[in-house]
């Protein structure tokens, strides 16, 4: 835009002035400045819009009245566009109309498949080829496309949502690229017929679209750049996602929420609910229109009888398939973790993957469809029926098994696949979960944008039909004794089984409702609530949830859960996991101690202390700052200015020697040097110098500045480069410095010593970014608050105060530890009272500084300029 | 217990021994003596559990092997009895219980008054005085019952709860009188027939009920002394409460979160679902056992047809509904609201009421029942019905109105009370909605324990059933025009109809799913879903919703929500809103500025920082704190010891007079004196004291010590209790201080010049209870994060700081009025620069100390001892 740029010209001109000004306060200009960039940003959106309303007068230049009612339209438009409900009905939209197509497109690659066996039963040979050709190019062609388009499509999505909506920020996982990657391939994978689902996947587009969609409205209004306005949309967005994806939205929004958040804003419910059930709505009214259905209904409607659903007496059957659920879905989530270690260790393998990407998708697919080809051994396990049909049989109002006869029931549609002349339903129906199960576990690790939950939903639904099928065998006429005959329901077994399974897999109660909400009918809500709860007591206490397995495999930071029976997590407390030996920056030290301290620490920021004796907190510094302070003090432009002061003052010496007398103008002319060039009020003395500055006026000085672009920025261009560099992440400065090289005539020795004096220089923070208020926690927290306000508030760590002094500090690591218990923290540790941990502080100390000191020697000895090192040790630290 | 009174003895003793120790750091004593308690709380627990085996034994002699395997279970039992399951099981099993008896206690009322109105059909004024002094009775007994008992359990107890679980303390809200209170006056109140309902009190009860269980369960284990795990049981409990109430476990607890949370654990989540299951379960479980029901089912079934639901050109009538009752349910608000008000305005009848006190409740029974009289007016409006048969009617299958005439249905049951001869049903449906809409406002406001959740729902299922009734007459053949006929279902209507109003009036959109589970069947979820989510955004854009406004009514702490389209508080930052003249105290200040802060803050805490210079926070302290430290200073102990070494140094005098050269021994027996009674390090010398402190070692000494009872117990008695009525909150030291006035031989003069030496000496924070890590915040956080934050942690208030410098502070009252506009903060301000803020901030202060000088001039002018006047002051502004 015009507008930005001229704004960032006017920027950088105030910015060169802002350096010019030092004799200014220049805390005081920050905030100044911040405040008229805050103010012209919201004149520049204003003008935006009246350029733009200008625009289109110019365009359309018909009649006036026409004109001036666009115009008024436009204006309200605009200033409607901001309103959430208008995002979320876009969103519900699109998202709707998405999956909708997707759904198309995976019903005309199926019946594709299908057609093509079916011509060709002349011949079976034939028949297989086409039937494993077909899938293994469709996976083929997604996982490679997905690899050269967007490798983050990769997968279900669901744990990379849940990472984000924790604060953190995950690269390219929310670009127009990984979008239409994630969408292309996701039809093609579904399209294939493998047991994968589509789900997780549509978490996942609709944050895409969510984040998009933001990034496009924001052409016109203010709000949507504001971040968490955006986490609370993206939110929204994955409870669209389920919604659209099952026509479930209430289920969609639960299913969210436990998925992907840890706390919830109760005011984000709404907008789930408003956007989900737009979205289902839609999803559900392109199908009337497509003439699929007559009106709207549920995805997978069942017809259950409504006035005597089940038994009493049958419950004991419904909590048996939710116990063992429990046990099925934790062994399924071990399962897929075993197979993708499995093949991560196994180093052949994984060489010979690596090498040919597509190949391992290709075996696995072609594995798995050889299998389920139907005249071999698919007969015995129903694999003719795509997931859709088999689940559309197993939720089937009939029962199919009287007893235990399987010919008795008349077959209809595609019933009729359970039917096998030879073998009985039972049989059929445990090949089918057997197989299946190892299938979806194995099918989930292709990497190839793809979900678990509809495998799994299925093979919940087979397990709960066996189940009930097994209980119509045992009681043909039902068990209810009092006059009437209550048949037992195989169909409502199925409801239970399925909603059981998946809610252990993925560790939530909410698949309940989408059950209800894809079949149509609540009137199973009791067995369903109880085998989904005890399926969840038991996998949560045996695995975690698919979706932290997922993310432990990928190492995404995360924070575990605080499950079933974490009570004695109420007796740890934060001075038992904390970290006492923090690395912290006094206010007064000199540029030696910043680098000493980024030699050595790993966390990405610093406690600012007052002093080492108070260690009162004043705030904590980002290490990209405290890097680009030293690199300020080190840089090239400072030492070329040292140069060039060097050779005046060697000039002056000799005119001196001429001309004794003339002190005053030399000063007069190094002063000139200084207003020149200077960034900083600390003239590059090299004698050791200025005594410890007094505490306040340092306070009063230390600004907050929001922007770290603004601060490396300096007037000079070619100490600008070395600075970027320093900041884009891969410092670069080696070829750099060999270049300028030829103009510096100072010796690496020189250079050295020069090094040496300015590091001994007292840091001025004026141009720092600080954090001014940190979080802080007290000794005494319990680590189950901790883990609440870490979750809260999605910090990565958390300093420990006493009345204002810094004693310690608990990043996400200590507590992760914590929590899983892999620091044996049984009961409480007894504190060591305060006067040993000042002396251990103390001690610890010391024993770093000789190390530091250690370190530094080791490095006086390389003969490389200095001013690398702390850039070089943080990439190693990182 | 036996082991909890030594172990209070062991820590009388050991604190009159810290005492003695004055030498001894008093932060690191009180550390580790902290961590000795710790240690042996869990040797006590433990030490209980074996003492309990070993009673057993000695109790039961019989057989080795019954005694060791009783033993064992008890072991078992004792070991499991402390996991949240085992507490969530008997909460919802008490709570069902607790639900069934009280429904059946109202049936039996409500059937006793049908039945005594039938027996007396002979004489219509026999019949009105039985219909109307009934309920009179009632409900007088009701209110006068809660009254007396717990006048607590007046009302919903929803807002209430919601304020606990922000974190506020409500005294006496969660004890077993009120749980009676509530209980038997809630059945009272439902038993006359009243629009009244049971869903909120349900909520309270099942507080009460967690609560109790808490407090029972902790004599076996320890953890049920935790707060935060009592938060999350309440949370859990009250997901119980209405889930008990509907037998809708999925409906009770997102309508609990809704109503109660702003940020809800997700970890909490199954929690809530597992006791609301088992509890809709047992209750339902016991309509089985009782022969009410077959088996189980939803609690009013309805038996819509499955295959054609609705039709889609239906929906826009399902959405007039939807709009109809947002404004109706922001009505029904602003009517509650309006009673409430008009009758504490108008004084007379203010005055009048508070006399007698269930005249009030009396004369609205008698109105209402005067109105549904069935003879009477009642008959317009089937006053015959109660609610439930109201709403079983309403929910009712069949079409009431074919073609506008009622006569063409066939009456069976209830039904026939919405038939008149000469009135059509949709005037009855009209007189229903309306008098049943302004009774149902005016009923909720009696002081009675009731909920007005039921009567809404009623409401709306009328509403709906009205619209659904018009549209059934406008298409008698259906809208549907292909082939088959699908007539119109009125009582689709009236379920979307009762969760719209239900929605509007409480702000919630899971009343859809409540819905769902009363009647048993999801199929009309679309239409619900849109019908409810329309009538939110046009109730919630209108009124706050039902608990809210009684929240404000009673003026409970609390912080508004944002709503729909809050989407300009993200402009608005802290610095905008916060108070940048804060109260403060510093490190080294005298007691005078004690004096001088507690006689003009607000607020109840007060910041502690390093200096007024620096500003540099240090942590927060407790009004109660600062007073208890300013009546220790000027207490009668420390003057009557004033006055004993006053008396022991002019001995001293006259014996030096006489022997002059023995200073060495006064001195001697001024330290000896020292050391018996003084609790502090600083001596009481009288002169203007010890120069200002350096800071570190007062910050070493700095401590922090947990129990606040722990600080104040001194060695001396007399003056332990007048600290202890200090702290007791109602200051009592007046009589105190006149009847020690008999020992104390200094005159008022004496005093008044002694307790000024007294203020000019520095304080001693040593056995303050500081809070070492208050909350902060930056100038630049947006208000919506501050609200965020605010919500998440239950903040009163939050130090705003700039890199450790106190800069001003934000308590819930700004960031009320912040975001309900009272301040008109358009856009954003400009925000003054640092240098204008630091004169307004000297200036302002300036004023500040004027004002106070003139406050202590005034007090220095009455003759009172000086060392009430803070607690005095303190009540006046509290």
């Amino acid at each position: 835009m015009a507008g930005d740029g001229s704004d960032q010209r006017a920027l950088q001109y105030e910015q060169t002035l802002m350096y010019g000004r030092y004799t200014q306060e220049l805390g005081v200009y920050a905030k100044e400045e911040a405040a008229r960039l805050r103010e012209s940003g919201q004149r520049r959106s204003v003008s935006d819009r009246s350029r733009a309303l200008d625009l289109l007068e110019y365009d359309k230049g018909r009649c006036a009245k026409c004109r001036i009612c666009t115009v008024r339209c436009q204006k309200f438009l605009i200033s409607r566009v901001g309103e959430d409900w208008i995002f979320l009905i876009l969103l519900g939209l699109l998202m709707a109309l998405v999956s909708w197509v997707v759904d198309f497109c995976i019903a005309i690659c199926l019946q594709a498949q299908k057609w093509m066996y079916g011509g060709l039963d002349s011949n079976v040979f034939l028949q297989y080829l086409a039937w494993v050709t077909y899938p293994v190019v469709l996976i083929t062609f997604s996982a490679g496309f997905t690899q050269i388009l967007a490798p983050q499509a990769v997968g279900s999505g669901i744990p990379e949502m849940k990472t984000i909506l924790r604060g953190v920020v995950l690269k390219e996982y929310l670009t127009f690229k990984t979008f239409v990657a994630k969408v292309i391939g996701l039809t093609c994978a579904l399209g294939s017929g493998m047991p994968l689902g589509k789900e997780g996947p549509f978490v996942h587009i609709a944050s895409l679209c969510a984040a998009l969609l933001s990034r496009f409205m924001s052409l016109f209004g203010g709000i949507y750049e504001n971040e968490s306005r955006n986490i609370e949309m993206l939110a929204a967005a994955c409870a669209v996602g389920v919604g659209c994806c099952f026509a479930a939205p209430i289920g969609g929004v639960l299913f969210s929420i436990e998925v992907t958040s840890t706390f919830f804003a109760v005011r984000n419910y709404w907008r789930g609910f408003f956007a989900a059930t737009f979205s289902a709505f839609i999803f559900r009214v392109l199908a009337v229109w497509n003439r699929d259905e007559e009106t709207i209904t549920a995805l997978f409607k069942t017809r259950f009888r409504l006035d005597f659903p089940f038994d009493l007496q049958e419950l004991p059957a419904f909590a048996v398939i939710g116990i063992a659920s429990g046990f099925g879905g934790a062994l399924f989530v071990y399962l897929n973790r075993l197979i993708v270690q499995f093949i991560r260790k196994q180093k052949a393998i994984n060489r010979f993957l690596m090498k040919k990407r597509l190949l391992y998708p290709a075996l696995v697919t072609l594995l798995v469809s050889t299998l389920t080809f139907p005249p071999g051994f698919g007969q015995f396990m129903a694999g003719k029926l795509t997931q859709k049909e088999s689940l559309v049989t197993l939720l089937d109002n009939r029962t199919w098994a009287k007893q235990g006869i399987a010919e008795e029931f008349d077959y209809i549609g595609h019933s009729q696949a359970w039917k096998h002349p030879q073998v009985n339903v039972f049989v059929t129906l445990v090949l089918f979960i057997v197989m299946k199960f190892w299938m979806s576990a194995l099918a989930t690790t292709i990497p190839v944008p793809c979900g678990a939950f509809m495998p799994v939903f299925v093979i919940g639904a087979a397990f709960g039909r066996l189940v009930g099928e097994s209980m119509a065998a045992w009681f043909p006429d039902g068990i209810h004794t009092d006059g009437t005959i209550y048949p037992i329901v195989p169909g409502g077994y199925a409801v239970v089984g399925a909603a059981a399974l998946s809610g252990a897999v993925t560790h939530t109660v909410s698949t309940a409702v989408i059950v209800f909400e894809l079949t149509g009918q609540i009137s199973h809500i009791l067995p369903v609530m109880i085998a989904v709860i005890l399926a969840n007591a038991v996998a949560q206490s045996l695995q975690p949830s698919l979706y932290d397995s997922i993310i432990r495999i990928k190492k995404l930071p995360y924070l575990p859960e605080l499950g079933w029976g974490h009570h004695e997590k109420y007796n740890i407390r934060v001075e038992d996991i904390m970290v006492r030996d923090v690395r912290y920056i006094t206010l007064n030290c000199c540029y030696r101690d910043l680098h000493n301290v980024l030699l050595t620490g790993q966390l990405k920021t610093l406690a600012l202390v007052e002093s080492a004796e108070s260690m009162i907190l004043l705030g904590s510094i980002e290490r990209a700052q405290i890097q680009s302070l030293l690199s300020q003090q080190l840089g090239r432009a400072r030492r070329l200015e040292y140069i060039r002061e060097r050779a005046a003052a060697e000039k002056k010496r000799l005119s001196v020697i001429s001309n004794p007398g003339s002190e005053d103008d030399s000063q007069r002319v190094s002063q000139e040097v200084r207003f020149q060039i200077s960034t900083e009020e600390s003239s590059f003395s090299p004698t050791r110098p200025i005594p410890q500055k007094p505490l306040k006026p340092a306070l009063k000085r230390a600004s907050v500045v929001e922007r770290p672009t603004e601060i490396p920025t300096n007037s000079q261009d070619n100490s600008g480069i070395a600075l970027k560099n320093l900041f884009c992440a891969s410092p670069d400065t080696e070829g750099l410095e060999d270049d300028g090289d030829m103009e510096d005539d100072m010796t690496i020795r020189e250079i050295a010593e020069w090094e040496e004096q300015q590091l001994d220089e007292q840091v001025n923070f004026n141009n720092c970014k600080i954090d001014p208020a940190p979080f802080q926690l007290v000794e005494r927290t319990s680590l189950h608050k901790t883990h609440t306000i870490f979750s809260l508030l999605g910090l990565d760590h958390a300093y420990v105060t006493s009345i204002g002094r810094l004693i310690g500090v608990v990043s996400l690591k200590e507590l992760r530890k914590a929590i899983e218990g892999s620091v044996t923290v049984k009961g409480v540790k007894v504190r060591p009272p305060l006067a040993s941990f000042r002396d251990s502080g103390t001690s610890s100390s010391e024993n770093e500084a000789t190390e530091l000191h250690k370190l530094w020697d080791r490095h006086k000895s390389m003969s490389l300029p200095r001013e690398h090192t702390p850039s070089e040790s943080d990439e190693k630290s990182q």
